[in-house]
């Protein structure tokens, strides 16, 4: 208990995440921009778009045009979201993205329905069909991900057990089919969890799972996101997802409230002043979130872009 | 450690702190209006306004007035703040207050003297005159505050040494002249605190009073108001300052991006989803948290209030 990882290691999907729940159009060349600034700031993983049907999400239409836009960086990994096959081949088609395989499963059965309209066994069916897939495309397969693991805005609290249950058949889904998992997300999709239930859960997952690295994805629609965080950094958890001054949001949570992820730039100066390495230089991913906000046109959540950092006001200080 | 209170007590100051930072007029009626639907919340103390200079602070200029409309209600402390003696006196005039003396020092000596024009030793000077003149009222001094306890804008970073030292000087002044302290505020008045520095300040204090309460008085500035609050809940701290819908926000930090106190409804959502006791009413201190952004005609940075509880949706749920 209260063992801090000594690094953090920070998935950015301001882009993807963000951009996709704008109303308005973002020219392409803007996230071009926003993604070439991210890439000097020290993150190692930007997600940059989402390879999805443009009749249904027109604001990833240009899906291919950013990727194309945007300049390679050593250290930099430029990863993709994608839904299926096609989304996939796009993806790879770019031959500028680092690609890995996911497997997913759900908390929440009802989630499950109302998002892929399948059930429970049908998602598991899926994933032996995904690692063929990325098997086909030489793609590892590493990464085992539960949505609403915390709990559901259609179904409830989730218990730990189940969490604990579903990561236990990803792994064996993964090893029948010649593939390890060695990093498991959890997703708090619908905010549901506090940092006692992430103690709990987390605890639980490592518990059975000592062998594998845990990440968390945490939405913060009910301003808990930087608490479940530092309770997460509390259990040793060293991978989060993030998104730049907070942009973004899950269109398909069905929830007028539903806030996009922790703030990359608020959860990195957590971190840098608790001691946590992040790899991140502050100014400028500061920066980075003033820019997301002039291209979005209206204000975004995170509070370091207007509060400012410490450390500038030391240098300052002298 | 991770000994979460069985109960916490929150202090209301989002009708003072708040009404007090708006740029337009707020009409007294609303005020009014905002204080009693905070008092059917359960909450059990909530600071209504401020007996500061009317010509300095034209926002309150409407003290007596609003303390005179609001309905007095059984089991509910309405407080105030005033900054002397002919403040204190106009408080005491409206024969309807909660009154309580409280000692002030500063953990940060350029604050001090911005704010009061003081250097550490005239403040601590001060303290003898504030106890007589709460004496010469028979008003009880139960409360200490360590101002700037974790870091300052103007001078850096606070150490937990410095804060025992403050501490310490302020029970004996308190002791010396026949008054005992059984409560310590500690403020983070410019947001400097991280969960960490929480758990490193609160236990040094603690450790060297064990016979005396904390409280904590959370600024959000730079976003990490919720997970300083979940640290000091890990130290036992069952005292927190909160302002509803996070209104407010302190226009002496000289700060463009000083936001408010961390937010009543989600701090009382995050304590109630860990099984820690409010007694308040989350979704009557929602209503309110809605009331108080319509009042203000502005977006006010809480998010349970969008985001909704999830006792109501477990209700929903059945």
């Amino acid at each position: 208990m209260n063992s801090l990882p000594p690094r953090v290691h920070i998935h950015e999907e301001g882009p993807r995440e963000g951009f996709q729940i704008e109303r308005g159009p973002i020219p392409t060349a803007q996230k071009i921009r926003l993604v070439d600034a991210l890439a000097e700031t020290g993150l190692a993983d930007i997600q940059v778009t989402s390879f999805v049907h443009p009749g249904k999400v027109p604001g990833m239409a240009d899906a291919e045009a950013v990727v194309a836009g945007i300049t390679p960086r050593p250290g930099v990994r430029f990863t993709a979201l994608w839904l299926n096959q096609r989304g996939l081949e796009r993806a790879i088609a770019t031959g500028r993205l680092h690609l890995e395989g996911k497997l997913t499963l759900y908390g929440s059965d009802a989630f499950l329905k109302r998002n892929q309209n399948r059930d429970p066994e049908a998602q598991r069916a899926a994933q032996p069909e995904l690692i063929a897939m990325y098997q086909a495309h030489d793609i590892p397969v590493r990464t085992g991900f539960v949505t609403a693991a915390f709990g559901c805005n259609f179904e409830g609290d989730v218990p730990a057990e189940r969490v604990v249950r579903l990561v236990d058949e990803m792994r064996a889904i993964a090893r029948d089919h010649g593939e390890e998992l060695s990093l498991v997300g959890l997703g708090d999709t619908m905010a549901w969890a506090t940092p006692e239930r992430i103690r709990r859960v987390v605890g639980a997952v490592q518990d059975a799972n000592p062998d594998v690295a845990l990440s968390l994805h945490l939405h913060d629609t009910r301003g808990l996101g930087l608490a479940n965080a530092y309770a997460g950094l509390q259990m040793g958890v060293a991978h989060f997802d993030a998104a730049v001054a907070g942009l973004g949001g899950c269109p398909f949570a069905a929830h007028a409230g539903a806030a996009g992820n922790i703030c990359t730039e608020d959860f990195a100066f957590m971190c840098a002043e608790m001691g946590i390495e992040t790899g991140i230089d502050l100014e400028k991913l500061i920066a980075c979130a003033v820019l997301a906000e002039e291209i979005v046109g209206h204000p975004l959540p995170g509070k370091v872009k207007t509060g400012g950092s410490l450390a500038a006001l030391r240098a300052r200080l002298g």
